[in-house]
């Protein structure tokens, strides 16, 4: 790619950006798209927007992402958002304070040498190659400049990431510390329950065991059941109510308009409701739901009475003592009565409770064998895609497109967009795979098991897109280094590096303005929501669930970020114009994504950011990489003190042993200083308890004696 | 060493054995010699023996260690030593097993072969080679003899050990549920504490803390102190008091003889009593010991009140709170407040309290790399010994010795044993470095430091004794393949395995008769005994201090017999002549430590068998030492299958890591389970609370509110 054809795709990029931010302006000012744009205020019964809508200025948002405090963030969308924030402040201060020493001293250093032109013999050599590492002479003194400029950029990282740990430490103290009852910190989940004596029921068993060591703090308990059945009836029962609200909604609209007594909507009993025989919508579904109604309480009755499993969620009228329980060992052996602490009643993942204490470890190595699987596997088409989409390499071994390239507005387009795009798309189908892998893992909660797809997730993006996109380039250039690759990686890596600079910098340049515009305009939920409104939407329900906003999207977008980070550390020393660039992508990012989480998303968990201390490790990893990367390129360069560059990933990896040591434990295990702090008012155990039924075996009717089987007294 | 020395050692081994056998039974039955023989049961209060002396049959001793039960063995020596003998079991069955198969599968496939005689190159083949593998031609068929009894071996001791770590952890959790009351279990320790927040104490500090989070069981803190002065001055006082007592026997004694009024003994008060003015003793000891209690007395005051550290042990009025506050995180940061369920009083190091999370850490890994370079070390002076002890090599280094060698009988006897006594004397050095470095870690209790220090020297003995003379001999007979020694180092080890074959089992046999001869007949403390009770002690206390039994001696103990266990797991297949030596040394070393347990040693502490998962680790250790050892030397006889024996090694990794995740973690962490059973007796929280005050601090004329600075009240 030359020099013009990074400036089109940089120009084009930004010219995307600017249409769909007037867009946005124009669009969020109209009342009738508030649901799109604030539908996080107005789910908290707050007014869409502080000032009148009229008098408001389109740059208004800005001003108040930027005055908006860490806690009015954590009030509107939780901790883990804040926390994402940390994680993207964290990264831009990173970025700021090496590029404030890269920029003005590597910058002048590089461009004043003439360079040994090392990269034109792989065809990428371009204008901006004069203002990377490439264009110093081997063996040069100037490298001293870049040498120091890694230690630099690694100090400044350990400096801020320390800090960031530190707070975000503190910010999931004060969340846990809060004086609000939260069901979960009331109960612990055991899992691993042995087999039930002669005589004894599973509740009796589970009641004996914990009154025993809890005599005094002991609520009750609930034996968790395989409620799957009752699940599926349940929601074919709300499937009906929904229907017969719409056919309710259908004939009030009807009444009103033509004929005052209405016409009685009508539907097929059949498939898809387009054959069988027709029937009278209200009267249909009302017998549906009586008819469902009465197969839920029977199988509810089976569920609660047959269906127990080895599992069970312990209640504690104190949250001490159920901080302490879920860390402490109770059973001689591990493989019984495994305890951990209870998480949100909706990130429970009821059917891996029952899952045993060795089978999960065997299905954990297992998913890690698959996995490993699916990154090598997915590396062969990622470098086939590289490698294809380079419009060189295109002509090369399709010889028959010469003609459309030399189009020379088309080639220019193709080479700007041609690889970026196929990437995104490509990445793009993974995360739901992996997510289901990592349930399978057993994981017993929906934020561990998001938080585990995106580790996945991250060692996917940077062994195949980073790894693979610069080795599938210069393997394709130079077919003959793959006979003495397998040793050579890392001098292979980063020789190939400065190559892929400029590919990389319009990757990220293409995420940030396009990505981030379109996020922040919502342009495609502003559509669907529209269409469903006018075309499928009857009752008030519906249309809420059209403009429903979803979460942040931690799993996908934490790794998408993290492989940034990844590029723009390995590049920050060798071409530093990545480094600007990579802070506009965070420094945007923050921005934007502080207004659509003030305004647009709605957490749908809570895990008082456990998710730093894989960000943190994946920050840390990224830097090994790049630490790894320099060593191999100073080598490839020839400096003689590229050993003195040895230190740096030790140090790293030290660094990393510290922060685990000193802080993860209060990630993975409630802290009782923490627990121990006053309540705003005594806890209400049978809502605690209640919070933890599942809402399919949830009823009102249901008295709690008859079914007190699976669940225990007080 | 030709077959002939070899025998002749056995035999000497073999009369010194019985001889010493002839003085146990003569020198046991002597009433006189009931505190050697018998002390363990003197101090529990109990006969010394159970039946009357004269009657006693020199043998029953035999009887009575064979059909004692564990129980008997927990009650008079602890739950320590019962594992002990589960190791001592486990270890004999596996032989046991093996052999009943190896002896008679492979001892005739080997002797009916023609043998390659491989080893005499080496200069030490002998007749015993022909029993070996050594025998067998390489690439033969009869190779799959040995290569199923190497299956054989491994699958035995998984069993044997499985069933042992599930008795052990059984028998740990039996005696933490024990309904007495222990004091240790009732505390917790507490170190890392912050620095005392402005206007308030330790104590304040400490007691608030923890008020807060335990409000219904916190019961009062103990503050550690600096009490090194103390504990100095408390020890001139005991042995002042000691000099008093001794003052007074000796005037005693003096009235009843010559003269009525007696003659008062005096002393002089300058160095060692040697010079200086004469004083009476009994006046001047009485005037010390006065003197001495004042001092203690304000030393006392100061420590309490100016010496306190940033650590308290921390007592709860319930088992279960203590066991399960011992393993909860406490503070966010995990280098404040951290706990560890309090030992034994006897066994707090205390001046270990003190030192600082991440200083513990950083003097973990400065202790680690010492030991590894002593290890290494080492190796050097072991390595010459071997060559040079060699006969044939001190002949041929030193030809001016050789007419001395000539004579047949000083040689045979120096062939014997120069190596074997030279290797042992060299070891008994090692033992008491490695406590002092494991001390300096900065482990808080004897009992795991006593652990470490084990666990080091089991390295060491292995690295160095086994490997060393191994490799040592070899690297002395064939110089040249020192040079691609580094990367060929198992199949150099494996090469020189037979080589070696009766070194090891002569040391093997010189361990056991000689070893176990002198600890049955207890020679050595018998003699000194008799020496210091006619010459030395003139008090009953003196008496009694001379005959006190000291314990078993786990720390050198358990390594020395661990080095047995991979000799004999190492030569099992390869010279299975070894097996019922190795079956010989633990069978033997049962009976005769049996009897020294019920009869004679006293343990110095109980760490509830928080031994075994040591001991375990290291079997399993030796035994992949055997399977990796194993595949080279197949390799070496070019046996084509040798691949197949890859999984053993990787099954026993295997096993050891679900012994490991099933059952240490009750090892290392009190269970809940265990620690909710009920008590004989409501605990007496005083008794409890004042069992921790070390001796040098606890005074009866002290009162409690003069020195509340560092104990809170209730």
């Amino acid at each position: 790619m030359d020099f013009s054809s990074f400036l089109t795709s940089l120009a084009t990029s930004f010219i995307i950006f600017v249409v769909l931010m007037i867009l946005f302006a124009l669009l969020a000012s109209r009342p009738g798209n508030n649901v799109i744009y604030y539908p996080n205020r107005i789910l908290k019964g707050l007014e869409p927007l502080e000032g009148g809508v009229k008098s408001r200025n389109p740059f208004t948002w800005i001003k108040e992402a930027l005055t908006s405090s860490e806690k009015e963030v954590v009030a509107m969308s939780g901790v883990d958002t804040a926390v994402y924030f940390v994680f993207l402040g964290t990264v831009l201060g990173i970025l700021v304070f090496s590029g404030m020493i890269l920029l003005p001293v590597l910058l002048p250093v590089a461009v004043t040498d003439d360079g040994g032109n090392q990269t034109t013999s792989k065809g990428t050599f371009s204008e901006l190659d004069k203002l990377s590492m490439a264009n110093i002479r081997q063996k040069s003194n100037r490298l001293w400049a870049f040498f120091i400029c890694c230690y630099w950029v690694s100090i400044v990282s350990f400096i801020l990431l320390w800090r960031a740990y530190k707070h975000v430490a503190w910010l999931r103290g004060e969340a846990l510390k809060a004086p609000d009852v939260k069901p979960e910190q009331f109960a612990v989940v055991v899992r691993d329950i042995p087999a039930v004596p002669e005589g004894q029921t599973r509740k009796e068993q589970v009641d004996s065991y914990f009154k025993t060591i809890y005599p005094d703090t002991f609520y009750r308990s609930m034996i968790a059941t395989d409620h799957k059945k009752a699940d599926k009836i349940w929601e074919e029962l709300e499937g009906y109510k929904k229907k017969l609200a719409r056919a309710e909604a259908v004939f009030e609209k009807s009444k009103t308009t033509a004929k005052p007594e209405g016409t009685r909507p009508t539907n097929r009993t059949g498939l898809l409701g387009l054959c069988g025989s027709k029937v009278d919508s209200i009267e249909y579904y009302n017998e549906k739901i009586n008819e469902t109604i009465t197969k839920l309480e029977a199988e509810q009755k089976v569920t609660l009475r047959d269906k127990q499993q080895n599992a069970a969620i312990i209640f504690f009228s104190n949250r001490v003592t159920a901080a302490s329980a879920a860390q402490s060992l109770h059973a001689q052996m591990v493989d019984h009565w495994s305890v951990f602490a209870a998480p949100e009643p909706r990130q429970l993942l009821w059917p891996n409770l029952k899952i045993k204490y060795f089978e999960r470890e065997v299905r954990q190595y297992v998913v890690y064998f698959v996995v490993t699987l699916t990154i090598l596997f997915y590396m062969i088409p990622i470098a086939f895609i590289s490698a294809f989409t380079t419009l060189q390499n295109l002509v090369k071994l399709l010889p028959f497109i010469k003609p459309i390239v030399r189009l020379r507005a088309l080639r220019t387009v193709l080479e700007a967009y041609l690889p970026q795009i196929a990437l995104i798309v490509f990445l793009a189908l993974l995360p739901k795979l992996l997510l289901i892998l990592s349930k399978m893992e057993g994981i017993p909660t929906e934020s561990h098991a998001i938080r585990a797809a995106s580790g996945k997730y991250f060692y996917f993006t940077v062994l195949n897109v980073f790894i693979g996109v610069t080795l599938g380039g210069t393997l394709f250039g130079t077919l003959k280094t793959i006979e003495n690759s397998p040793n050579k990686l890392v001098s292979l890596l980063a020789a190939s590096l400065p190559g892929n600079a400029t590919f990389f910098l319009t990757y990220v340049a293409l995420k940030f303005f396009v990505g981030y515009g379109l996020e922040l305009s919502r342009l495609v939920p502003l559509i669907l929501f529209h269409l469903k409104k006018k075309y499928l939407c009857k009752t008030d329900a519906e249309v809420k669930e059209a403009w429903a906003p979803g979460d942040l999207g931690y799993g996908t977008r934490v790794p998408g970020d993290m492989l940034i980070v990844t590029i723009v550390f390995c590049y920050s020393v060798i071409a530093p114009l990545i480094v600007p660039f990579g802070a506009l992508y965070f420094g945007l990012g923050w921005l934007i994504l502080r207004n659509q989480a003030l305004k647009v998303y709605v957490p749908s968990y809570e895990s008082n950011g456990r998710m730093w201390p894989h960000i943190h490790n994946r920050i840390l990893a990224s830097l090994i990489l790049y630490q790894v990367t320099m060593l191999g390129y100073f080598g490839v360069q020839k400096f003689y003190y590229a050993p003195f560059l040895i230190p740096l990933p030790l140090l790293s990896i030290l660094f990393g042993f510290v922060c685990a040591k000193k802080f993860y434990p209060a990630f993975e295990r409630p802290t009782l200083e923490v627990a121990a702090n006053g309540l705003k008012d005594a806890p209400n155990m049978d809502l605690i308890f209640r919070a933890f039924i599942p809402p399919s075996l949830s009823s009102e009717k249901i008295d709690d004696e008859n079914f007190e089987d699976a669940r225990s007294n007080v």
